[in-house]
């Protein structure tokens, strides 16, 4: 080590029990084990320029094991790292050293984990283990699929390398095996895992549970694997980033053996995970580390400028060829250009929704993720960098893009838009994270019920706040045959649950339409579609209000057929709105006025002015019916205390969607039943609660247990 | 292949295509391809009685490729398994051939996926790609361990072995990595994976997207590894399951190449896989097997008695044995048989509960994850069968058995206590699961917010109606500085709309107790646990209500310090409900009359009668606030709509609690502040949706944008 080298890595290590022990929380060890290779790689490697941090062409770094988020504080600092604001302009340091002295403590920028959109410099959130390497996945492809449509023989725009920092953690995760063995099928020659193997997690060392061989799995996979046995040889770390950068058919995995809390007197124990050192401990490793043991977050004179003379002056360097071969690029290519300008401030081209269609009135329709199909493939054409794929079920989702050109993503064809995920359904969502990171618009598309298996990276494009979009199809017991396990009860009132997520399960093809024109524009929400795999009618809307309502959450789709204020009012989504229409005709037979209202976006109407949501729901209306073919809760909100729902509380069962109609009570009599009940009952006492409808009149919804039930 | 081998084969093959067929609907192609290896499998080596399905030392076989399900439909049928009542009488068949012919259809025994508890002989509900080889390690884990337990020198009760059908979707999906990581390391040498590698998926060939060496990555996880070139070859089947049988030290996987179709003009195409064949396809496949093409659901004179010369006649013999030797070991170890006996019927010992303690009031008190794990380990010690352990985090949920000989499970200690999951929380969710099938009575725990990546796994509990209990600690903001990364938001409300899960959030130590003795008697329900990292003070029973109210899902807890009709109800859970009382206090010096009501459990306060429901919150007091640290999704059932809910609608910060609970509204002051507000405005109107309570006058909940916010 040249002494530059080792003050810089101990400077770091300073830092970083400075940190957690002045916030008496937080997590030392790791960042003391592996400094010297975030250090090497940083200072030596990385392509990135801290005075803009957004430049396109940056090689990105995700802390994957994101505990260790002092580590890359340590970093931002030291690097001096700018913050950029919301118009994109970029400003003073993203990370003070008030922000480290102020670690994990409110208005820092400097929280318990690296969170995308609150300090510049992080790529991504992350923490929940396994998230951060799959994002990176993400980002490798966009990289390829960038350069593919982008780079000239005159001009390489995009040839950003990807690099990810993971413990034994995110190994052991299951998303990070899936996403690992897309990287290695998709051959990401510019995708670098660096494994922090220091063999030690919570509960103890890793004998106790993790005894594969990992650096065989990957190679199985189809990975370059190196290894680095002491994570304190910097020779040996740039060895192994160059084995990285001269592998041109595999992505790459750096195994480092490491310490957990190295030169403390903790090293190697579990202790150093997750707390601070303690005071003594701390100033005892100073001193090992050589630094003054009297003083804290110490950065000894001449370590800032080393910094800036090494990944700033190499940074700057190469931005500044990028801008000028840019420019030249713009000349030479403006339409191009303007791609890669608007994408970069997530706008989609001028005009981008002119295409959308208009769905003629059919009675006999289609299915919404057949609509959806037209309308994303549309949309894709005037979108080039709208692409995404299916975990396995494009066939079933209808989410291929078929337009001339669209094409497959694959390791011989980088410009494809159609990805293969396979089943793996947790990495396709993180996957499409990473992608919208690198500022693409990616969607991926599932059964709604396997949404359950993606919720770990469908909170993370909610709180890092990309606008992915989630497609779900088979949305209800109308999946039929297929039985309970694949048909989704819970999963509306799940995703309705999640901060910051749009849900949307639209009625028919217009009203698909205009959700996706609501989506489109979204530049900060993720959103989740919702959609049947029945067909469902097209309504007429020439004596239907218009699905233009879709942009406000919920609309008056129909009032009373003989006018008037409504006796009851019928809330439905999706595939139930077909059936709140033929209830309001039967019951206008009996001369019960019934309201329809169509609510595809429950967080979208929640937005709403008072006004608004009273006219659609007028106050005084108390007879309520929901109707939807999911869990009740939630439904309350709406339908108050004299209202009632017809939802499941239960699982499904396998039959045809028909006889399913009957058994759970989906059907127009139950409707009308329910609500001439609460018409009758009118005025109801106020807050007695009403919690759900009563069981159908057929026979209860959990059916008795049939002849033969096995009470094993 | 003797005649009745191929014969029996080919009846196999006939019976899933007419199925298919008939129903219009489902998966004919691997069953097909695979049935040589399932008759194989069951005709020669499974331990498996079909006039006693549910024999404790059956070996177990699961059909992880849930889709083909009419190859497990057709096995039952010709093996004539037998149905077993409520009371565990055997009845007459488990599968008809009406049923068979009925496939898909309501009310018939072959649903379209392996449903356990409505079909005899199906080990676990699949479907979900990935559940059912996880399963089968826990299952393979509660062989070794009930071996340990139970078995004698002179008596061996348990040695059942453990086969788990796979397809190339449950390979991809990340859940099996983990459990495959898991059993490696367990050296489950009880354990067989057969993965039928068709190579064909919903999408096409898996070269479009998996192309990793699969054997190599099971020997990379330390797995035993062979191979079968062809599925058709009953020999290598043979010879396969016997390499399986001879190891001693390691899981073993059998990788079958198969052809999805075989036999059909569809062979080997994405077209067998989820659709019938078409009915002169069907025709033509009948003739190329030598069945006559002129009758559906052909079973040949003499199928029916060759397996019940096989499989039956052997399954018969092996019970017969082990019903003498287990008549023997009564009178030998009545303890241990007594203990083997309740466990098959899901009893606990006579008396468990005794054990259970009563913690004094403390105003410090304590987390409710150190009185459950106080709780745990002393029920555990009563309940020898109840174990379980951590995705890596006990020494933070507080899940170890601590005391004497409870040990840890591992390949040298298979009587162990304490199962180190690793950083795996869908298979730790699917282990227990598997455990629990096999009749223990296992736990497993994590992070609240992590509950994310285990929700296949706890669907499948809910499904299956099995008494697993999932403990969830770190339960909402409480946790504090880590930040929003990891403080859980909607992850109540998306348990709470599960089916048949039940969710406890209990108060203070005494409501932990009364949560436990709830949970120890369910015998068909599974559980969330959802605890506090802080401490919370042990509440005063002296003057407030007993605990023992939690088996009501909900209770008043104190009324009105002044007595009368309370003004205002708090309703709360968890470590909002001190807040609550808190509150209840400051508005009794203004005259203000508060009712506080504890609401650990909604599932079990739903299913009282409404005279309970009204004496807990009187309808006439509309006044009402909902406060806890999650999102407000679902409370509008119970504060209605003249009520508010000081809730969570936005992700958590990074900072010391204290100043979360500022920020974010929970505090005394904000509790009063609204109880007041809605307490003047008496009497509202009704059905107002009031959705949330205003943001604390401190500040919006969601925070302004800090300076530096990076909008990328």
């Amino acid at each position: 080590m040249t002494d530059f080298d080792s003050l810089s890595i101990n400077t770091i290590r300073g830092l970083c029990m400075d940190a957690v022990q002045k916030a008496k929380s937080g997590h030392p060890g790791t960042p003391m084990g592996i400094a010297p290779v975030a250090y090497t790689l940083w200072q030596q490697y990385l392509r990135f320029d801290p005075t803009d941090p957004i430049w396109p062409n940056r090689d990105r770094f995700v802390l994957s094991e994101g505990h260790a988020s002092a580590l890359l504080w340590s970093l931002l600092y030291l690097t001096g790292v700018r913050a950029v604001d919301p118009d994109y302009e970029v400003l003073g340091p993203a990370v003070t050293l008030e922000d480290l002295r102020t670690f994990r403590q409110l208005g820092s920028h400097c929280p318990g984990h690296p969170e995308y959109h609150l300090t510049s410099g992080v790529e991504a959130t992350t923490g929940p283990l396994g998230q951060g390497v799959s994002m990176s996945v993400g980002m490798a492809i966009s990289g390829q699929w960038l350069a593919a449509r982008y780079n000239r023989n005159d001009a390489t725009l995009f040839d950003f390398d990807v690099y990810a920092l993971a413990g034994d953690g995110c190994m052991m995760e299951g998303i990070s095996s899936e996403a690992a063995s897309i990287a290695g099928h998709q051959q990401l020659s510019n995708l670098c895992w660096i494994y922090d193997s220091n063999r030690v997690t919570i509960e103890g060392h890793t004998d106790i549970t993790f005894t594969e061989d990992v650096a065989a799995r990957f190679l199985a996979y189809g990975w370059n694997v190196t290894t680095v046995a002491d994570a304190n040889n910097l020779d040996a770390i740039r060895r192994a980033i160059q084995s990285f950068k001269a592998e041109t058919a595999r992505p790459t995995l750096i195994v480092v053996h490491s310490h957990i809390g190295y030169g403390s007197p903790l090293e190697d124990s579990p202790k150093a995970h997750g707390a601070p050192l303690g005071a003594e401990a701390v100033k005892a490793t100073k001193r090992m580390f050589g630094l003054p043991d009297d003083k804290d977050f110490y950065v000894p004179d001449g370590v800032r400028d080393w910094f800036e003379g090494g990944i700033g002056a190499r940074g700057q360097a190469t931005r500044a060829a990028w801008e000028a071969t840019f420019k030249e690029y713009a000349n030479a290519y403006p339409d191009l250009a303007d791609e890669v300008e608007r994408m970069q401030r997530r706008e989609l081209p001028a005009g981008w929704d002119a295409v959308l269609p208009d769905f003629p009135a059919d009675p006999k329709g289609l299915a919404t993720r057949d609509s959806s199909s037209q309308v994303l493939n549309q949309l894709a054409e005037a979108v080039p960098w709208l692409l995404g794929g299916s975990a396995d079920l494009a066939p079933s989702t209808k989410t291929l893009l078929r337009f001339e050109g669209a094409g497959d993503f694959q390791p011989d064809e980088r410009g494809g838009r159609n990805l293969h995920f396979g089943v793996r359904e947790h990495a396709s969502a993180a996957i499409a994270n990473g992608m919208a990171l690198t500022k693409l618009r990616p969607y991926w598309s599932g059964f709604l019920i396997f949404s359950d298996y993606a919720r770990g990276a469908i909170r993370l494009s909610a709180l890092m706040e990309v606008p992915v979009v989630h497609i779900f199809t088979h949305d209800s017991i109308g999946v039929g045959e297929d039985g309970p396990t694949h048909q989704p009860v819970e999963q509306l009132a799940s995703l309705r649950a999640m901060p910051g997520l749009f849900v949307f399960r639209p009625a028919d093809a217009n009203e698909v339409v205009e959700t996706w024109r609501v989506v489109g524009a979204l530049r900060h929400e993720p959103a989740a579609l919702v959609l049947s795999r029945q067909s469902l009618p097209t309504l007429d809307r020439s004596v239907l209000h218009g699905a233009e309502g879709v942009e406000r959450g919920a609309y008056v789709l129909a009032d009373p057929p003989s006018g008037g204020t409504p006796d009851v009012l019928l809330l439905a989504t999706g595939s139930e709105v077909a059936l709140a229409l033929s209830a309001r005709d039967e019951l206008a037979a009996d001369g019960i006025g019934a309201r329809v209202v169509s609510m595809p976006c429950w967080e979208l109407f929640d937005r709403q002015p008072r006004e608004y949501r009273d006219e659609v729901l007028p106050p005084a209306v108390t007879a309520r019916v929901g109707i939807e073919q999911a869990s009740t809760l939630g439904w309350d909100r709406y339908v108050g205390p004299a209202g009632a729902v017809i939802g499941m509380d239960t699982f499904g069962a396998s039959a045809p969607l028909k006889q399913l109609l009957t058994k759970f009570g989906f059907t127009p009599e139950r409707v009308t039943e329910v609500a001439r009940a609460l018409v009758a009952e009118q005025p109801r006492r106020a807050g007695t609660p009403q919690p759900t409808a009563p069981p159908p009149a057929a026979g209860p919804a959990t059916a008795p247990p049939p002849t033969g039930k096995d009470p094993q």
